[in-house]
C-alpha cells in the first residue's frame, strides 16, 4: 500500500472556505483506478497544517492521478481561488506540498 | 473520530533498529479502550519523518492511552535505547512529537 499526504498551510481568513471546499468535495478522486480511501485531517491547534491523507494501491496509481482530468476537476474551485488572489496581487490563501510513504506496519 | 500522529525524526544509524522495533511491535496498544487502528508510515525520501498514525474513538481514549501501562509497555525497548544513549552521553537516536486532529471529511 502507498500513502500520499498533502500538507496544506492555510491562511487564517481562508480556513472556513477551505473546510467548505472539502466538505463539499467533487469526489472526482473516488473513481480513479488504484484509489482506496482518503481522510482530511483538521489540526486541533490553530496554525498547524491540514493533512489530506490518501491511500493507493501503489505509487503509479497516485502519480497517474496527479496528471489526470480528475485531479483538475477535484481542485477546480481551489485553483480558481488561487487565480483570483493572484489577479488581486495578494499572497496565495494556502500552499500545499505532498510527501509520500510506504506502510511499514499496521 | 480522532487522529493522533506521532512525527518521529530518526537518526540515520537508528533507522534499521527503529523499523525493527515497529515491525515486531508489542501490540500493547491494540487492546486499549477506544483504539481503532494504526499505520506506521515510512517516508520515501531519506531524512523525512516517520509517521505513526493512530485512530481513536475520541480524544479521551488517546489521552488515557498516553498515561497507561500499555503506553509504557509498547515503548519499553525504545525507551531503553534512549536511556542507553543518554548514559553514553550521546544524542537521542530519535525524537518524536504528537499532533492531534479531527476528521473533517473522508
Amino acid at each position: 500500500m502507498f500513502v500520499a499526504i498533502n500538507y496544506i498551510t492555510c491562511k487564517e481568513h481562508y480556513r472556513e472556505r477551505f473546510e467548505y471546499l472539502f466538505s463539499t468535495r467533487a469526489k472526482a478522486i473516488d473513481t480513479v483506478p488504484g484509489f482506496q480511501s482518503m481522510n482530511v485531517l483538521k489540526p486541533q491547534k490553530d496554525g498547524e497544517d491540514y493533512l489530506v491523507v490518501s491511500y493507493w494501491e501503489n505509487e503509479d496509481a497516485f502519480k497517474n492521478w496527479t496528471r489526470s482530468a480528475e485531479f483538475l476537476e477535484g481542485h477546480k474551485r481551489a485553483f480558481a481561488d488561487m487565480a483570483v488572489a493572484k489577479e488581486k496581487g495578494e499572497e496565495p490563501p494556502m500552499h500545499s506540498s505532498f510527501k509520500v510513504y510506504s506502510v511499514l506496519t499496521n
